[in-house]
């Protein structure tokens, strides 16, 4: 099988060796991705489940972190799923990352209900009919909420979830109403934030979201993530992160 | 009438030449209540009302701001009523503030719904069976929430409000999903919240909350307001609110 094609490239993760393959024409990662899979937390044997896992981009990077047992990731984009089980076999991960095509809103079909200790997702940020899309297009597919929105992602989250599982998820801070009455609805009681700011002295762009299955209602907001100094580097956190 | 009692003293508040009273057996205002002054937003003309008062600070603070038409404010607590209205006077701000004795819970029975531009509240904190607490003392009543809580600040506060009308709070961030669920239920939309960190590689320890009535479900988190420089003293934005 031919590993990488055409208008594809092969990225150099910096972390035990890893690689991914992306297609500059589709959604590449992000920092989003980089940081999301820093944050989440999976435990020795635990059986792990990305939601929309797009390059495979957030299990490939949590094995390099994490003794867990098993990956799940599931993706609706047939290429995307293609693309991330060559990148799979490219780290030779398949023993660890399992990708299929499915649309979360059919998952409970194929996986069984309080089988998974972790959930981790990066979803599509817009909401439903904010912007102008081209709705069938792979990228709006990853960054809109065209095929699932927030309330889908919790619900079935909250049914693959074992008792106290954890739910992992970076999103936009102007969805943050959206995002704690999603998941009191659904049960997965929202633990901790962390806004991630691009300065200290600008608005945040992104938020990291814990959330417990099952939880009481204690949530802890950590100190601001800043991913750019004064000069306009890295902060030595987000280096360490990246390069660790 | 004699204005300062026995057991109190008479700080001076650096703004326009205010002054307030206060009692060191009784809940002495703290930064939360400089704070949510600045924080809160009243334009000319607009009647002002304030939930759990106390000494009356936050009316006060706000004379020297905006030139709002009214201020309303009321308190459980006699005794605090009583000292709360002697700043008033002797302030001379009476044709501006008035201070009632009212439990939140009975307010409709007092002030007319849709009638107030604004609302401001420092509330108790700590909800109920949280820490061991003497349920009668005056400090408790102000710090825990024994006489009323969130979900009857919301209910009051939305029926109080015009459509359109301005929330202001400031609040514990551990306390934010039962914020935002509880403006929710309420519709008061959550519009603007702002983290505070006594310094910037802190935890906060404090959140302004802006709501408004009937709005679209669409929030901001502005940057940190963080309270010490890395030499422990005041950042300018805090001298700034402190003595502009």
């Amino acid at each position: 099988m031919e590993l990488i094609r055409e208008h594809e490239r092969v990225d150099d993760l910096h972390r035990n060796g890893l690689l991914i393959i992306q297609d500059k024409k589709r959604f590449c990662f992000g920092i989003d991705a980089v940081l999301l899979s820093h944050f989440a937390n999976a435990k020795t044997g635990e059986n792990v489940f990305d939601i929309g896992t797009g390059t495979g981009i957030i299990p490939i990077l949590m094995t390099a972190r994490y003794d867990a047992k098993s990956y799940t990731a599931i993706d609706i984009q047939a290429d995307s799923v293609e693309m991330a089980r060559r990148s799979v076999k490219l780290n030779k991960l398949e023993h660890l990352i399992s990708i299929y095509e499915c649309n979360i809103k059919q998952a409970l079909n194929h996986f069984k209900a309080g089988s998974f200790d972790v959930i981790t997702t990066n979803p599509p940020y817009v909401a439903k009919g904010c912007g102008l899309v081209n709705e069938t297009s792979s990228k709006a597919i990853a960054r809109h909420e065209i095929t699932c929105n927030l309330l889908d992602i919790m619900s079935v989250s909250a049914k693959l979830l074992k008792t106290n599982g954890r739910f992992y998820m970076i999103h936009r801070p102007y969805r943050i109403t959206d995002i704690i009455t999603s998941m009191k609805e659904n049960k997965i009681e929202p633990k901790t934030l962390r806004f991630i700011h691009s300065t200290i002295d600008k608005e945040p762009s992104l938020v990291l979201v814990e959330g417990i299955k099952n939880a009481n209602t204690m949530i802890k907001i950590l100190h601001p993530l800043i991913i750019y100094n004064n000069n306009g580097e890295y902060t030595d956190e987000v280096k360490n992160i990246y390069w660790e």
